[in-house]
């Protein structure tokens, strides 16, 4: 009757989503204060206070006309050249405005470059454990992903098997530094290694092999650690950037594709990209945060207040016996779950009112993963119900 | 290379948005006063002073962190349950909150329906003429698009080409109005009988046929003419609502689906559609826009504005001897170009400084669309050109 391929997604919806809504129910039931949610990022450390000034400027002095009518499909031209700016001040790069797209957040970045990639049949490789809705992503358009396996000892990429997986069919490569789920950040090291191997690669097959640098978390790092710009090491990438948890704008749907001269066929990428934010419905990024992010691009979310989250939660869940290997950036803990079925696990863990996902909504199952972008109260009062978690078994 | 059908897509991309970016370009050149661009619906007319107001309310009162955060996919319930309740009041229908699905503008929810309701290979019928993008929109989930012939003496669709053209392939039958690109509005006897033949085909097929409204201009009408509400004459509907027009925030990427409890399966799309505004990667329609539009329900832009520039543009245009039928809605004339070949029509208007869109844009070559949401002055002073291309014509 209506689509069959979406009456099967829909069944197997998001887990991650299933339990947002799960979370908004048992917070009705037994309080807000309760429930110790750890199952979506969604940030709750509030946007910086240069987003309210940039409204309050816009609708005071730009005119409305402007502010909320359409522009350039690919965005307005004033707004993309201070990001390509910003960018090329932060990390000596040289993109001009058009080689920025403003998109509806990263996820709209990742389906129009992807639309504007894929024919049906073309291979897209990703990193186990990953963000499941790239699988949605690829299959909209008819691709079909293949996840190299996890490295589960450090969770950096596993480059011998990307090197091993890597064919002719191979159009794109999706990373996603620093990490959802695991918080690692590719290390230069890894990266210059990665751009070897793809290099290599698309002279024997003689192909162009894209590698698309999924981004939202670039601004989320700590311990002084550099996040390496992809651009920079390998031609052919393409960077999908999002707002979402650089300003505590991920409702805003507020993003940006990075298409380098450089990369094979950038002109043409540029122009069918352009179309493609067009045609898939998008048309253009929300219009006025398209001006309120260019009079943010120095402002910042508290990271800190993450950075606490994460020292707090990573140390008491290791003293209640739990493993997991410390992330130097996003907002997550990837920890293993003391059971090989990491579902009944994070069943057994709804008993104490927390929230987590099953690794296998990673492709990595036996791993569940936490999300930290909570009140530092909730990891507080959470850590007693982890150990009594921990308890049950026996670690 | 990169994908085959964006390539050729981009090559066809479209004439509208074409004619976009090259109005800007002659602005640049001739001065902005001395362009006479009529090829986009780009309103003109500010949105109500009431859009300030709320996002200013919400700025100061509301919590950022909900604000700008995620939700539901679906839209935040209140304002889904306040945008129901609105509707109900104004229209005698009896929606729900589920009922309603927040989506990025009509152009995003439109793809979100169609990628819940087509399987490969499925057809979709609308009326000619019709917004260009409906055929990329359908493309874009492998149906297949098919164009009743126009009736250009009332431009009211085609009621009895409709009852042969629809098969036991037909998902759906896309529908606008009031009416892109000829300002028609659908009489309240068309509906009915529309209804009754689609009524008829889904009992001989067994067939459920889906009647998708696409409503960007419900608001825009004049002369005090009713634009019917098509849920309560067919039970199989579901509306695509924006308020690109009504509150003049094309660029915002706000609208919704109302997918009645009425229509077949109507659970099981609804849950779907969900899955579909996700996995596209719109995710959510833009977070505070939601809240901004809830509070504004009752506003509307100064429709007397527009009633004001089609009077005068179309007094105007049939003076210098064009002929058109007068648009009693949205913001469009859909005049009879003098030569069969209306784009050497659209270039000869281009040496006066005058940007119109052919009508084969639309399906419906021989005719040229012209947006008037511009300045009354821009009216005013381009009909003296209008004058002079007609003469070139012997009109």
């Amino acid at each position: 009757m209506i689509s069959e391929k979406m009456i099967n997604l829909t069944m197997n919806s998001s887990a991650i989503r299933a339990m947002f809504e799960e979370g908004k129910n048992m917070a009705q039931k037994y309080g807000a204060e309760n429930v110790y949610d750890f199952s979506l990022g969604n940030p709750n450390v509030p946007a910086p206070e240069e987003v309210k000034k940039a409204i309050e400027e816009i609708i005071n002095t730009e005119d409305s006309v402007m502010v909320h009518g359409y522009m350039s499909n690919a965005g307005y031209e004033d707004v993309r050249g201070a990001i390509a700016d910003s960018l090329n001040k932060r990390f000596g790069t040289s993109f001009g405005e058009k080689n920025i797209l403003m998109t509806v957040g990263a996820a709209g970045g990742l389906n129009v470059i992807l639309k504007t990639l894929l024919n049906p049949g073309d291979e897209v490789l990703t990193f186990a454990p990953y963000f499941g809705e790239y699988r949605s992503y690829v299959a909209n358009y008819d691709g079909i992903l293949n996840a190299v396996p996890a490295n589960t000892e450090t969770f950096q990429p596993n480059l011998e098997e990307l090197e091993n997986m890597l064919s002719p069919k191979t159009k794109a490569v999706i990373v996603n530094t620093p990490n959802n789920p695991t918080g690692v950040v590719y290390s230069e090291e890894t990266i210059i290694r990665m751009a070897e191997i793809l290099r290599a690669k698309q002279k024997e097959f003689d192909t162009s092999i894209y590698l698309i640098s999924d981004e939202p978390y670039r601004e989320l790092a700590y311990d002084g650690v550099e996040v390496p710009y992809l651009t920079k090491y390998y031609e052919n990438t393409i960077v999908g950037y999002s707002y979402s948890k650089s300003l505590s704008l991920p409702g805003e749907r507020i993003g940006y594709l990075v298409i380098p001269d450089e990369a094979d066929e950038s002109g043409l990428i540029i122009n069918a990209a352009n179309v493609a934010n067009r045609i898939l419905g998008y048309v253009n990024a929300p219009s006025m945060f398209q001006r309120v992010i260019a009079k943010c691009l120095d402002a910042k979310v508290n990271v800190e207040y993450y950075n606490r989250n994460r020292e707090t939660l990573y140390n008491g869940l290791l003293e209640a016996g739990f493993s997991c290997i410390k992330p130097e950036g996003a907002f997550y803990l990837f920890v293993k779950s003391p059971v090989e079925d990491e579902k009944a696990f994070c069943d057994a863990a709804k008993k104490y009112h927390l929230l987590i996902v099953p690794g296998s909504s990673f492709a990595c199952p036996g791993y569940v993963r936490l999300a930290y972008c909570v009140a530092y109260e909730t990891i507080v009062n959470a850590l007693p119900k982890f150990k009594e978690l921990a308890k049950e078994y026996d670690l």
